[in-house]
């Protein structure tokens, strides 16, 4: 299968680059770039010298569209929903790494983007890329939105419990700890060394785009389901931690909670739920497509349950994703090409 | 005055002898360690070369007694209840650094330190060593319990929010980011470099000894007060940052919550209030004796408040705190020795 | 092909277990660890967690030598060549990735291992592990001394121009800069986290056990070579910069020496070379089995030389090397299992 | 004393106000930013929060010079050259951050910085601000430049032993690791935290702008002195490491060679030399004006000797050494305002 990246010297693009260029029977057809194009791809990723002997190119769209059969648009936001309606006429899938298609109501969109939504008619065809929850229909999709970093430690972490009725919905709290690579390659004053080390910093802490995105999802569990969610940096530069703090609604031990997860995530090539009171650290994951599940901290004097959850922020949260949901459009192996260990330490 | 340091090699006993030596007319009497007994300040603590030219020496604490006036504990828990008579007995004023006389209930204590309590009579008149909340009290003890790094920022969070009743008192999620020199000197595997790098790592996500300690605090102001507390490691040497979420009872603004902090800490020299919307770093007190509060998001959509407390878990979180403890209790500038400036970056 | 790793449960350890549990055709037959023999592998490695489903065991040498067709030592210096003799005896090949048999002479190992080597007809036989210098030695050798993360960098840095004669031999300084997982996972003071973070720490300035085992090799190729050898650590968790400081003999230009460099590593697969004034970053091996030489920055006015060799210690320099010289000695292709990409960023 | 700075919203700028802030007598009339000008200092550096309660203006520089007693520029290079006449003419005394004024010749400024030297006649008055070395002169200085922070490390860590001549000159070698804050606060892909973290790169591998600098310097003590100088950012905020990898001379021991930097140095307010043996580390000078000088490692088998050098690139390899020489500029005693002890862990 010949794919093409658009978009493919930031962060999420040396990461599907790396993954394909591990992935037999995928041929990198084509990767773009304004800024490095000409250049080979280890200009800007350095780990693929000696690798991956292509160069960037320009975004020339319909010529792509010609070269090749799935495309990956790793591109700012406002980009793909412009360049959707190219491909998708050509004949091919498509997987989208922005957050153009991630919302059932384009208004959302909107209000959380800032502009307008320009192929709406498109966005009712997207399918929400959460292979976990979604796997039927992203099978029979040619566009995915490929969802947030964010939201798959949330929405994962938080929808058994949700569905299982076992706590509050209206008082959950989602505190979520975001390697810097989360913020791109683009230098800017918040990810300059000086200022993202030695600190923990929350940011956007009522207004972050990606709480909609999780919201929505976790309202189609329960309608009455309100999070408060606030993100931060820390100086990491892959993997996620998300604290999920909720209160109980009934009596319940640790066990018991890991077990409505373990029964919900049986079989998930990438869901591993470890055991109550043990929590998952970022190096288990790190360079790997697995999110980790565990503490299960039931504290029944105060009547709360704990979950903690961590990922690999450009892997299962971004690239890693990206390419199980390409192989699920595609009816491959759903874990060929991600078979990689996690690097720990 | 003569000041002793019973257990100077630790994190909290450097900090006092740093702020200690640039304080000017305070003599470090005696500083001990077991292990260090002998040997120059500097070889535990180098940034005190050629500034601090005294030696550790053996905990005789009877010996101590008599050469000093006042003497600081910064010893495992269980050292201070044994030690404390001693020193009363013998006139000093004494401020302890670790738990051993927090709790107004020694049953507490005995609970999570999971020792008996062997100086209740002492527990009973020794002060909460909070300034901002019990100045007075300070004023004329003999006995300070310091308080837990944890708890000051926690406490500190969330007193004025809650005391002006605008939040749900049932629903309060403190989810904190420790620098590693919390966990103390010692080496462990938790500490290990390759494990605390690249990491945020919740742990004691339910049972934590600090949780006691904030909710004793909270229940003065609120008898229903129930805090959710979940303690994180971070890849950060000195600094906390904690978020506060809660659950708002009454429409107010950003703006009318941080009126409302401002009032309360009016005056106060090491309490700083950030703008709403403007969320406090850990460097802008690294070092320094600052506790700096800020965030103050609301979003009414989701009746939600969010607020962020910064300081450095070594200063204002412990021999800072101490030192400020001690200028109350003898009558001296409460600022005094405590007026260095934060190190930014 | 049966494997046993004894010492399973440090860094090294791990990364054999890593880098095995991905190699098709290798099956862990046993891994030991004496204080973790019984649970299950994820508990030291939690990257490994649902990927391998294996237990430590006691390292009960004669029974696994039974079951094992080939050998891993990864343990303290000492142990493997007490131990040596067991596994050949029985059959078995093996590679050390200690310090026991990297010398040609037993005295230099005593000397700076500091104890007496007691087995030195076992030392005859075994071959240095460098596949690059010893490729032809290593597919005929039972026993292969896998060697030290510094000498891999600095042998491979150097021998090129010193073989070309156009380095002065008695000048070389090699200025390493190493990843704190180098020092083992035991906690110790040096690899706290608050005293390891922050920092750029040379030590044993003058006398680090690397220091004759690169010296061993460059003094055969020029026996006038003299290194000034300085390893640190940098807050890194796996990489290693080393900077290697020549004065030159002849009028050379940066192209000349990357030319000469080319040539020598012609076809090997786990060396890359940058171009002249290129610098290779840790990010670009981080987590695989290459390494970089780069640099090549030659300022005639002063007659110097500057190159710069990057490599993860834990992969090149330890386990992925010793995987590299297990595929030579039992004539597999040497890339197998060893082709994960690097971790950038 | 009335003093401005111009430049002050970055590093050194910053660093010059938290100094000067703490400075008793000194009264910071003036700190312009184009960038800030308007905001409150806390603005760029958040810990002079309710500290200094001033903010940033326009450079109008003969306003300026009207105001002011005293001024620092803290700017890029070119503006000081421009500027210095201004403040001269007003009679104010001045130091400058930049290199503008550092080279006996300004063929070897427009040489290495690219740009022609406009003002040659005022760079003929000015003084090497380096304390240790250049004190009598810069006493009676209008016009001092502040030398950098590589140069301070390896002028200091190299001077006494070439003096001494126990050292070959013609074979040195500068291997320095510094903080990231050395690079300034723009931001900028190479202070990328994906790119600075977990790393250790060396750049400007042989024409950094320092060397000069330190080549001037030591000529003056032996004219055959020729430096290999490699500087390298490693993953720390402030912080620097200097390894000086010299050939010997003479046998001599590590002792003889400590007493001769004990003599060179004795009465030296900011100068710490530690044991032979003993190596310096980062924390130990962290925020504080001290530079520590250590090692003095010797291997007579390879006539090598080793010294390592420490300080905090922003203050005594920058903003405290600029008030260090204001002080002596001005007859104040020499460590006013400079006794901050060192932040460590």
């Amino acid at each position: 299968m010949k794919v093409a990246i658009i978009g493919g010297s930031g962060y999420t693009g040396g990461e599907l680059l790396r993954i394909l260029a591990g992935y037999p029977g995928v041929d990198i057809e084509a990767v773009t770039s304004r800024q490095y194009a000409g250049k080979k791809v280890s200009a800007a990723h350095p780990n693929l010298e000696g690798i991956l002997d292509i160069r960037f190119e320009e975004p020339e769209l319909s010529g792509i569209a010609e070269r090749a059969d799935f495309v990956f648009t790793a591109t700012p936001h406002g980009f793909a929903m412009e360049a959707a309606g190219t491909f998708l006429d050509a004949g091919l899938k498509m997987v989208d790494l922005s957050g153009d298609f991630r919302f059932d109501d384009p208004a959302t969109y909107e209000r959380y983007y800032g502009i307008p939504h320009t192929a709406p008619e498109l966005n009712e065809k997207a399918v929400f890329g959460l292979p976990e929850l979604y796997r039927d229909t992203i099978r029979k999709a040619d566009l995915v939105a490929n969802i947030g970093c964010y939201p798959t430690t949330a929405i994962l972490g938080l929808v058994p419990a949700l569905k299982a009725g076992i706590i509050e919905p209206g008082h959950i709290v989602v505190d979520s700890k975001s390697g810097i690579s989360g913020a791109g390659a683009r230098p800017t004053p918040m990810v300059h060394f000086c200022m993202a080390d030695e600190s923990a910093l929350p940011y956007k802490i009522t207004s972050h785009r990606h709480m909609p995105e999780i919201e929505q999802e976790l309202k189609k569990v329960n309608p009455r389901a309100r999070i408060s969610f606030v993100p931060h940096i820390v100086p990491v530069i892959r993997g996620m931690t998300t604290t999920i703090h909720t209160f109980l609604r009934e009596d319940v031990t640790g066990e018991d909670v890991r077990a409505i997860y373990q029964d919900f995530y049986r079989g998930e090539p990438f869901v591993r739920i470890w055991d109550a009171g043990e929590v998952p650290r970022m190096s288990a994951s790190r360079g790997s497509n697995y999110i980790d599940i565990g503490g299960f901290g039931v504290d029944s004097e105060r009547e709360r349950l704990v979950m903690v959850v961590c990922q690999d922020n450009l892997v299962k949260g971004a690239s890693g994703q990206a390419v199980q949901n390409m192989n699920i459009m595609c009816g491959f192996e759903e874990s060929a090409g991600l078979k990689t260990i996690g690097v720990h330490p």
